[in-house]
């Protein structure tokens, strides 16, 4: 069963976006929509033959730590194995790296497909994929040839070691050390947790991306420094690194990865190589996060996906209640048929699809910085303002999304005998992975709204006024255009009471409700999404029965969403004007005592 | 550790409700509050020693099906005897079934805390209770010698058998055979699918109350009767009665209680007694599903309990990040101090005692069907109108608000260390249970709403404007009391623009919002009774510094569900007040093909 349709995602890569006009880079030349099929097809072929078996099966048998050793489900392992072999992890690397220059916009795609089917799998090659990269753009020649292909050919994996017991969220608190040897390499020592994939017996080796500080850096985030640390010494694979797997945590969902707990340098003999320059270790690092918090979002729409599929299927067999025939007779019906169950599935597929949308465009603007060199920095900043709202809508809308998949099949539901459950469990950790909806919304609202005179904001400005444009052209759509262009100048005005407050002196009550900004930013994206791919529905929906079909279930989506979802804004709107203490903390009288 | 707040629990009983008043009632005339406090010191006493130690292992060792008979955790075991030893289970019956005769709203109160505690294990007693309560009610004096006082001591327990496999929601379509024999008794025979409690080895008998057509009996729900089918022979309990446990549904939380699929008669040899009146089934059980219903609401807000004061204590102890202290430097702080910890904190503090209040309102409505015999017709419309509202609304909201208590905790949060992650397993089947969210609001909007000249809102109405009276004499309500009649207002035309649909042709243009219409009614109950206690809290302000305190934080908490959950009924009429077909199901094109 494929849990996700083909026909949306070519509808957005090859009529959204013309992913195929990425080709005409010198950089892309040796792609055409044939080699973008090929790869949306082999991640189907992996999917089918080792992701959707094992789904079950790695969630009930869980990795086990024994002896201060991880091992992981064998489904795992021929995943890894498989996806390495066809190439997928080096798929948007150099050639130089026997990569094949993939856009990242078609490799997203791949991944979508890949996530509806385990979204648990994808970790442990996602990780190698974004270690590679970072030591790929930051490591001496040395560090490049050392790991890098080692990493895309999954002969050794990694881990990305940031969270700290004690400083969890707040990465300017980490305090792992790294002291300074004579040979030029570190000593690191300090604990790490919530390492995904951070143990594991699937490859002899395994190379962590440590932040450290090192001895005598400034306090804070400038005086965080990035690593690499391998699990094994690397000239000897027989002898460890100080690398200590203290437990594993056991999780609602994701089982498939273990979530470790560990140690470096218990014994004051973990080596450490620096990568990229000292004190730069967060910037580096949230390269990696963004491509990461991305990736998170995308786990939210392909779990939603997934869901949406499996309830979909049971609403069309599940024979339910009685309806009015077209003789006015009452026959026994399907559960597809009762507005409600309708209701349900039409918010799931408007989440996935607009969701899916959003995510792809935010892939896009990273090949746009490619190959439009010229506009870089406008594509560079969109990227920056739009990934925390990206993952957020992904993360927090993928869990509504799956509930109501859940909630489709009733009873049965939330038992293990359906996948929906499971689903539910697992998506539920994507508005915590990779900073949570908390700290996104501060990052958004805190960071990238305001900044620079409001450049990105400016920019996605003109990003939506050139879809704005086209929807003008389309009579039938001036009821979408007007509702949006309000909601719009909703927004206008929350940013200008805003944009105030944070002139202002106490900060708290400018940012105390970023994450109702969040909420509507993310709104008002999907939407606008919507709006460009209704756009050209619109202007294909005669082409024939088949295709119109598409076409005119993309324009009641779409309807759907803006009636239902888009509707919000006013209210989260209504929410920012206010600029009450009511959620400020004053240490004199706590009401939350 | 307590998973609830006493205080607010006796503010709602003694200040709110004025429960001892009750006691000048004959039936209830050996309580005061010093028996109604024995009582909630009872359910206390027990969670700590029962409950609350076994709540975690109870979901990790779920119950084993072997060799046809099922054995829960040996916690459930102590609870249950326990719990039935302290006369808890019969506590709101007649003296004459050696109950105490307790009034049901301090007796939900009671549950209220054992709920938070243990929200699965209160699911064996409270099915003994409701059994009970039925054969007491329709039973022959035969049946309520050889059941009721069994089942109230715990003697034996009892299920309560409505689902099919083919049928589902839909009772109408219940297929489960009675074959009356010559000796009055009938011979059962089908099958029967999510029966909580459905077998187990905790006593020596259980008593099925399952819903079954005799043989030729009208088609539909006018055909269905009740009947009490014991596992084994009441004379000879040696003797099965033909009751096969074909499995156990493994469900994604609430584990300590077995859902089971039970077979019936397999070796035609399953004797059922009739209970009651032939046909009647369904009204005779909807007495039991009523009070079912509002057990689940109160278990959707007993876990939200349960997560708040965890997340609460999470967010004290926790230190995250830095903020200003008043000298205006930065010193590491508790996460509570952050403004959007605080805002999901006191999410879960305004659905918490905002649902609790609600519930418990219902509760008492049925204790004054009681107390005032000639406003027995006025309270039971009022109830009727209720349930539906307050399962759905503790359900729903419970579901949101221990997500919320989830992401307070951030990575710690999602892991099996911390009870977080099991109360969002748990809670999850609460919009399912006893009649899914989606038929709940069928059942208020399509059948309780407009019927027999809108009378149950009329009451409804004339119960909020008490309150408002006495809101209007409190200045510093104001606020308040015109942001809610402006949303009063709002639900008048709604329910004008809905009562002229529900008399058009098309029934699914009128009902297709139902839900949404829940989500809006559910709001303003909940808001009503914010206003009911703030304007209580209001007048003993300064009553003390301790009580002063507690009273101030409930008019926080009021400002607080004003702010971010009443603001929706805007969005929530819009969408309403809109008759397009968008989610009506068209055989000719399905846009959710």
């Amino acid at each position: 069963m494929q849990l996700y349709a083909r026909q949306n995602i070519d509808f957005i890569l090859h009529e959204v976006l013309k992913v195929e006009e990425l080709c005409e880079d010198d950089y892309f030349k040796n792609h055409s929509k044939e080699t973008f099929d090929l790869v949306l097809d082999m991640a189907d072929e992996i999917s089918q033959k080792t992701s959707l078996p094992a789904f079950v099966d790695s969630d009930r048998n869980q990795p086990q730590l024994i002896d201060g050793q991880v091992s992981v489900h064998s489904g795992v392992h021929t995943f890894v194995k498989t996806y390495a072999e066809a190439g997928m992890i080096s798929a948007t690397f150099d050639e130089s790296f026997d990569g094949q220059q993939l856009p990242k916009t078609v490799y997203a795609a791949s991944e979508y497909i890949g996530l509806s089917a385990h979204n648990s799998f994808m970790m442990f090659t996602d990780l190698a994929n974004g270690c590679a990269n970072l030591i790929a753009t930051f490591g001496t020649q040395e560090q490049k040839d050392q790991y890098v292909t080692k990493l895309l050919s999954a002969e050794w994996l990694s881990s990305m070691c940031l969270t700290e017991p004690q400083a969890g969220s707040s990465l300017s608190d980490v305090a792992t050390k790294a002291i300074p040897q004579t040979d030029g390499t570190y000593k690191i020592s300090g604990q790490k947790v919530f390492i995904s994939a951070g143990d594991h017996d699937i490859t002899p080796n395994i190379i962590h991306l440590v932040l450290a500080r090192i001895e005598g850096a400034p306090a804070g985030v400038k005086g965080i420094s990035l690593f690499i640390v391998p699990k094994n010494r690397v000239d000897d694979l027989q002898v460890s690194n100080d690398v200590t797997s203290i437990g594993i945590y056991h999780k609602m969902g994701q089982k498939a990865t273990p979530a470790m707990h560990l140690a470096f340098g218990e014994n004051d003999n973990c080596v450490g190589y620096l990568l990229g320059e000292p004190n730069q270790g967060l910037t580096q690092m949230f390269k990696m996060m963004n491509s990461a918090r991305l990736g998170v979002g995308m786990t939210g729409i392909a779990c939603a996906s997934a869901a949406y599929h499996h309830s979909l299927k049971y609403a069309k067999e599940r024979i339910q209640g009685k309806r009015l025939d077209e003789n006015l007779k009452l026959v026994p019906s399907n559960i597809i048929e009762h507005p409600d169950v309708r209701r349900m599935l039409f918010k799931q597929k408007a989440i996935v699809e607009g969701g899916l949308a959003f995510m792809i465009q935010c892939y896009f603007y990273i090949d746009q910085t490619r190959v439009n060199p010229d506009r870089k920095a406008y594509f560079e900043t969109l990227l920056e303002l739009l990934t925390p709202v990206a993952k957020t809508f992904g993360a927090e809308m993928g869990i509504v999304s799956v509930n109501q998949g859940l909630q489709v099949l009733g009873g049965y539901g939330y038992t293990e005998d359906f996948p929906l459950e499971q689903l539910a469990r697992d998506v539920r950790i994507c508005s915590i992975y990779e900073g949570t909806t908390g700290i996104q919304s501060l990052a958004l609202l805190g960071r990238e709204i305001f900044r620079n005179d409001k450049i990105a904001l400016k920019y996605w400005y003109s990003e939506v006024e050139e879809t704005l444009e086209k929807v003008r052209k389309e009579p039938k759509l001036k009821i979408f255009l007007d509702d949006f262009e309000k909601k719009l100048s909703i927004f206008d005005k929350v940013n200008e009471h805003l944009e105030k407050l944070s002139k202002e002196k106490d900060v708290e009550i400018f940012i105390k409700d970023a994450t109702t900004y969040m909420e509507l930013f993310g709104l008002l994206n999907v939407a606008w999404q919507w709006l460009k791919m209704s756009e050209i529905a619109e202007l294909n929906i005669h082409n024939s029965d088949t295709e119109s079909k598409f076409y005119l279930s993309k324009i009641e989506t779409m309807k759907f969403f803006f009636k239902y979802e888009l509707s919000k804004v006013d209210q989260l709107a209504e929410i920012l004007f206010q600029t009450d203490s009511l959620t400020i903390f004053d240490p004199n009288t706590d009401h939350l005592d």
